[in-house]
């Protein structure tokens, strides 16, 4: 046995994306107490960072010490009590996963199925949330990391809200690369990951709640079934007012990456990151349609930072055509998940992975494989 | 705003502990994606280590993708269906933190407790397991991080078994830094961190699972309640055998980091860096002594890699004291924690940590703010 060096990978998948090597330099930094002062300032500035990215005033915002899929329990946990009726809507895995969710917390799921590669439907949604009249909450995927697709977030807010009715949104995809405005659209509750257009390495999960999804949290009638995600504890520890007191141990040199890729989406600048991405996704667009590859999704619905591309019918193998990007070209794309395995392939374009030179890489690579 | 520099701290709390160069340039190395084979590769070969470490051969060995607490709670709630009856063992905050976790996962603890800072009683819990014969599990912390005590794991374990109760097990600041051994001792569950004795960066937890376990989670009546930390479909990801699937995003840095640390145990020995956590202790001890400050625990059952001193009765602001080791030296110490906040002192010697120069260090900044 002997350390482990990693081979150098372009990463285009899904997620983790190539991460700067500043962010990579910033985790080597020693490691300090996650009580230590100085740790305490680097947690408010990342709050703030955090605050500024997803566009929120909110003040319970921080990163949730495990990746996504826990950023994504720690918001059906904290918000669904026994019995709450949730609408939940399915156009990929991450709904699916989001029912599961649902359902372990001992709520009951009323869920709106859209086909995968098309967004949520604002009718179905609407239909549902009439017929369920006392749904407690309105849970959505703004960006189906599964297909690609952006789905409505501000009319879909608008109508929980009309409903009486809490939002969580899964924006993991999303953060950073696409528009986004939690206040703005009235976003209750969300989640993301460090590892998509932060591009910064995988494990940590921002989140943010506003007041309304604070007051429910606060006022459970019954605990949060998972200590570790508890909200009313971690509180104590990232928004502790008057000292903060000792929750978990939080993962000190990742979040000295996140803090570093944050400052350097704020540096570039959260709109020019959103068109860089667009731009980024319009050549590669070009250039797979050169090819006379054809995209899943509607132009007008997809997401820049997720290209899914459907496997020419030649194809007889498309995993030995992944092997071959990643064996001959050291490119990473992504398998088709769920229902859309062996159709699609998805090609990432996320934070530092949405450059010129990536998309010019993977054209190459492409034409490369394919002949 | 600016990048974040933290101060260079010498680590002698509970954990976090000084993390070896090594290991942060482990860390910082390109990222790779999660399911590329290369990682495949790492993530057998810190399965392997992690045996090693453990001293098993348990094939269910694999570490967490989140801090200690969620190790924690990955054996509670994999192991514990509703109405199930566990007796928990309580002699620290540890102790405490596990009940929670026993009720919330539905089941009924049965509180056994000891003072803090002792051992837990073999008498008292073969009292209450006799009391009660339909208790399912046996819960208790082999060595308390809040008091610096080790417990007599091996006849605990044996009393579960005597009474066919599974024994779920806190391990977080023994691995790598005093004796344990899983299979030798019998150990069904057990969960530790990343940051105590193998002095790696804090947020991943090692946790191993023998075949009783196995066999209880696989046949479980109800789902458990966590999607996240359900071991169910995490074994599809870290046990996969013919291909794994994706469960979750693994923080892909954060495990070379641990290997390497692994890596640096293993190329040491495991007795030997017992022996070293042991020496080291003993020379903190002495200079403890000489400055006629007194031990919390009995050195019949202390651990050598958390050393609870009893805060001089003349020492007025303790934190103050803590500040000043901080401020003035960049040594980091733990405060008490629970009915030992304002009592004790934790100062720990894990992992790199333990080393002649840290202890020679710390008794030097001791006598100076102490005067």
């Amino acid at each position: 046995m002997a350390s482990f060096i990693p081979p150098k990978r372009t990463l285009m998948g899904p997620g983790p994306s190539d991460v700067s090597p500043r962010v990579l330099e910033a985790m080597s930094r020693p490691t300090i107490g996650h009580l230590d002062p100085a740790f305490q300032t680097l947690m408010d500035e990342i709050k703030d960072l955090l605050r500024y990215a997803f566009k929120t005033e909110n003040m319970l915002t921080f990163p949730v010490s495990a990746p996504g899929s826990a950023g994504m329990e720690t918001c059906f946990a904290n918000l669904i009590e026994r019995g709450d009726k949730v609408v939940v809507c399915v156009n990929g895995v991450f709904g699916t996963r989001m029912v599961e969710n649902v359902t372990r917390c001992g709520g009951e799921a009323i869920i709106v199925n859209d086909d995968w590669g098309t967004p949520v439907s604002i009718d179905k949604v609407s239909e549902a949330l009439k017929a369920n009249p006392d749904a407690k909450i309105l849970a959505f995927v703004a960006a189906e990391t599964s297909t690609g697709v952006a789905s409505d977030t501000k009319s879909l807010c608008a109508l929980a809200l009309e409903h009486d009715c809490l939002n969580i949104v899964d924006a993991v995809t999303s953060l950073g690369g696409s528009e986004l405005d939690v206040d703005g659209w009235g976003i209750d509750a969300i989640y993301s990951g460090s590892q998509k257009c932060l591009s910064c390495p995988p494990g940590i999960s921002p989140v943010s709640f506003n007041e309304r999804a604070v007051e429910k949290i606060k006022n459970r009638n019954t605990p949060v079934q998972s200590w570790f995600m508890d909200l009313n504890l971690v509180m104590g520890y990232w928004d502790g007012t008057g000292g903060r007191s000792y929750h978990h141990t939080a993962p000190v040199n990742a979040m000295y990456a996140l803090h570093e890729s944050l400052f350097i989406l704020k540096e570039e600048g959260l709109e020019n990151a959103w068109a860089r991405h667009k731009k980024m996704s319009e050549k590669l667009r070009e250039g797979f349609n050169a090819m006379g590859i054809k995209y899943l999704v509607d132009e007008s619905c997809a997401l820049p930072q997720l290209n899914s591309i459907i496997i020419p019918e030649h194809i007889v193998d498309e995993a030995a055509i992944r092997t071959k990007l990643l064996d001959d070209h050291n490119l990473e794309i992504g398998a088709g998940l769920g229902a859309l395995a062996g159709k699609v392939w998805r090609v990432g374009l996320m934070g530092h992975s949405a450059r010129e030179e990536n998309v010019d890489k993977c054209l190459a690579a492409f034409k490369a494989v394919m002949n």
